[in-house]
């Protein structure tokens, strides 16, 4: 059985598990307060050109998400985010739960438009019964998208440009950053969000790491007690050098952007090969995610072979699936997939 | 530099370690749903002696509290603990930020006594006013505690009944559990935890593994929806098997209770030699923390050599202090420790 | 200037205020235990054919809607509402603020359709990954809605069966239900939404009292420990008799229904003069609430005579504009209204 | 039967309910954006010599504790109180519910002591561990405390100062403050309040209103977007002349003061009866409540005579109750108790 299904079903790059073998038995600080996480956050910060950058760890996305949103939004404000956004869909109102609403505009392939975000808050602000509604205080964007898609740098300062001018603050969820980086024509790079942002989160989970999200404030420090509060999330991790290790070797050599050009250009030669054999794509994008329509037949034959995930039906006989590579996929997988196809 | 500050500043047995390497590259689900998962619960069963048990893991410690109370609280509900209570002093108010007040009770070495616990709810349901007050409607206890105490099976079958009597909950936070199991006199084991509790924690971290907690509910089935509740409150790991591979490996050839019994027979020993050498402990528990007194100059010389951690004053000229022995302790690293003291 | 900016710009009805005067020095136990209460609540079940209808009350519109959906719905559960519902927009995120999502359906002149319900729930359960998702737990309706538009019987029956099919309770807000009540052709009335709602809550702030709403659970008991979940809520009146007051004189000789009456026979007066003088409604409800577009040259004149609410811009040149009876306005105002128009 | 039972079982004054009824027919707009709120708030900044001050109207009194500790409260902060204390024991958990843990201190007679105020927060600071623990933020007192007790200027400005040193607010709840102000001998008003704390609330339901407390924020601005957090809170009150009308009355020609005079007097009276007949009083205060030791016997036979509260036990035969007199007792009353007695 071959598996395209996610890019989170194996371990961790072995450059980390060595160095986790190696140092098991080093004595180190607790919570984050280690050396090891000291220089793994320096190399970020040089990896973002941001030298006064605030970084902290934490272990999941939604965790993640949860607490940057909890902790920078206003107790009266909610984030703004598309509608097919993890948030807004996928996370079982792990948002919520903190008090905040997300607020939702359409999807467009994933992604915002600034001019409706724009007009959203903008309608917001001129509705004279705006004191009764939820004041909307952040965006939340997905980068790469739930899509796939990528976010130009035009695009994403447009949006930024917005959030000036409403006083709103902006937090890009890169569960999949490294995917984002080595796509083929991409022109954002981690310096661009580290400017763009106040927040974003640099995902190790999905990007060659056994867990772990890195949230890098670009703009100014992070939230106060931060550390406080993600005890009180029950998010901080006792070993905390166990996310220093694994973030300090993904920003070696760069092995974290050459794990998502790795993935990419399989995902990339895989969407060749689909078009060319006549497969109708659902959209293209340039990162490790492939939606691609299959008839309902074709699709339950190729299921005792492969792994993937269901997308969405997109029509009586037929359904979008999603083939995902990631880090860990090998050239010899992939041509055995393309060999099925 | 020696290390006896915690239990927590190193990384996992080395069994754990080296299947992770093994299987690093295993295609899996996620979430929690493969077969080291099912291995591994299956084994806490057996061990528990408690075939319909549901076990759930979780990454940290307060994360495992923060999610079991609020889940198995109704919302009007508080829980009751000794004010040394881990929830009620240490956690950073994680209880209460999901709405539930701790009602606290005096300690007594760190343990809470039946009557005490009977009186409180007693007293709370003559109260005429009880409806405009919080109910208290769980117990929470750690085993250890947080002094390194431990309880009977008597003492925690007293509690059971005034909780039985109430209709109350009990909850046992075994963060340091294989070092209640090793302890030398103890008859309180894994199927009377089983038995006595409505739920339990297995601690992990602590104990061997890199981190993760496992929770036993012994007495019914879990929470409804605990999955979704979990990811809910941002704690559901993504690479679910990396908590099943850790307790399939500490619930093989009882590997947990051996990492359990090396720590208290080295904390046995350097209890035996503090006493010996006429210093003054602070009080005598069987497990892997070791509190004495010493004279403040004393203290300030020893710190120069190894890492303990401070307990509290206890008068002008002295102090309390703790060392604490773990799974990963060397009988060089005590006998070294013996030689300093 | 004449005022028909809302149903909430006078007092009370003159029976309310005389009683309150007659009883002010009556001595009352507290917190709603005293008898006027209880004969309050008798008259309500009696009007709702109700007899073991449990019946609280509370001071306001949102209050009672955060209480009760708060309440009823499991921590993991979100409440399914219109986009233009009153939880959904104008309550300032007050039922996220308990922890709850408001997942939306579109509105069709402010109902929702009981098909589309379905097809949300449907989906749900069929969603692979609904475990990670906000499960739908309850519907939210408003009636008359946020538009002054009634459900008939049959609409709110077919909601009913889905919510038994899927297993969601159904709560009514019925902050304006008098004038639901007294609308000519409505075929709702009181015993029917006992039977059809799980809860339902009787507006009494826009309906001739001074403040208060009755929640009425016509189908089980209240949500156990009710009373501490209102105190906990910060929702408990001290004087809770100032309720029982004004829902035992509302529900005496059919006063409350014939407040509604009232109003909506006003309303259906100024809908046929619009009509009449060829204005365009922007829908036709039977309700105290008439929206008619006006020309926006139009609409600034009337604006220096009269007091109304904006709705909507319907055009570069018009908006909707909401004109409201309610149980105080006079028929000397109406007319006063209609020379003006 | 005479009623000495509480300070909250009749009406309001009849300057209010005659100015209700009056009034009721005014047409007026909503939530408190009217002529009379403003003019009752100028009236109230007169009575505090504090022309900036900004003030608010919320409905009850643990509403107001809710909304002023959560809005004013970092989220890892909790608010320090006296175990006596309203917050602490007999709101049902309404600050926790909100996420913040209440932080106790002894009580002295229902007093906080400033230099125990001062350990509490300065041991916090020296823990190492601190960040692990719930943040002191702020502190509440009652003024009258839940003894009737009274903190005088010094000992308020020893607290202040505390505060001030560790960057704590400070708010005092006055739901009885009227009897504060009119109890013989003490030295603190309402320019003393608002000067000295960040805020606090001045009670209208157990003073001559119906209901309401108006909290007045002294130093500083009101939490940014207050009102929409009351809206959030649940607690906004859609006619909020109401509240305007009563505080408007409450501070026309001393009336507030005026009415906790009168009870303070026949509190005086009664407390000089009982001494003078040979009865212990629990403890001696100046405010209008009352707590004296009897015999159970004597307690069984006065209770077929009048209603007042229980306690607390002081002896296997002995029993504190409470006798509270009120703005609304009379001399009448109080000479048929005394005759009782």
């Amino acid at each position: 059985m071959l598996f395209f299904v996610n890019d989170y079903c194996e371990g961790a790059h072995e450059s980390i598990l060595s160095r986790l073998t190696r140092e098991n038995t080093c004595k180190r600080p607790g919570y984050g307060s280690d050396e090891v996480c000291a220089s793994a956050k320096e190399k970020i910060r040089r990896a973002c050109e941001s030298p006064d950058a605030q970084i902290y760890f934490a272990v999941g996305g939604t965790q993640t998400n949860q607490l940057v949103l909890d902790t920078m939004l206003q107790p009266y404000e909610g984030v703004v985010a598309v509608q097919t956004g993890h948030i807004a869909l996928h996370e079982a109102g792990a948002i919520e739960y903190t008090g905040h609403k997300v607020l939702t505009l359409p999807a467009h392939e994933g992604k915002m438009i600034s001019s409706e975000l724009e007009s959203l808050v903008r309608d917001f602000y001129e509705d004279e019964n705006h004191e009764h509604m939820v004041f909307p205080g952040m965006v939340y964007l997905s980068h790469p998208t739930e899509y796939g898609t990528l976010y130009t740098k035009e695009e994403l300062s447009s949006i930024r440009e917005v959030c000036d001018r409403y006083g709103l603050r902006l937090f890009v969820d890169g569960a999949r950053l490294a995917y984002g980086l080595g796509a083929e024509g991409t022109d954002l790079f981690l310096p661009d969000l580290a400017r763009l942002c106040d927040a974003f989160s640099i995902g190790g989970t999905k990007c060659g790491a056994l867990f772990g999200e890195a949230v890098v404030f670009g703009k100014g420090p992070a939230p106060s007690r931060f550390l406080t509060r993600i005890k009180q999330h029950g998010a901080l991790l006792a070993k905390g050098w166990l996310l220093g290790i694994q973030f300090d070797e993904l920003f070696s050599d760069d092995l974290y952007v050459r794990l998502g050009l790795h993935a990419d250009r399989l995902a990339d030669k895989l969407r060749a090969c689909l078009v060319q054999k006549g497969y109708r794509l659902l959209l293209t994008s340039p990162t490790n995610q492939v939606l691609v329509v299959l008839q309902n037949q074709q699709m339950e034959q190729l299921a005792s072979k492969v792994r993937f995930s269901f997308w969405e039906k997109t029509g009586p006989d037929e359904t979008a699936i999603r083939f995902c590579t990631s880090w860990a996929t090998t050239e010899e997988d992939l041509d055995r997939l393309l060999e099925i196809l």
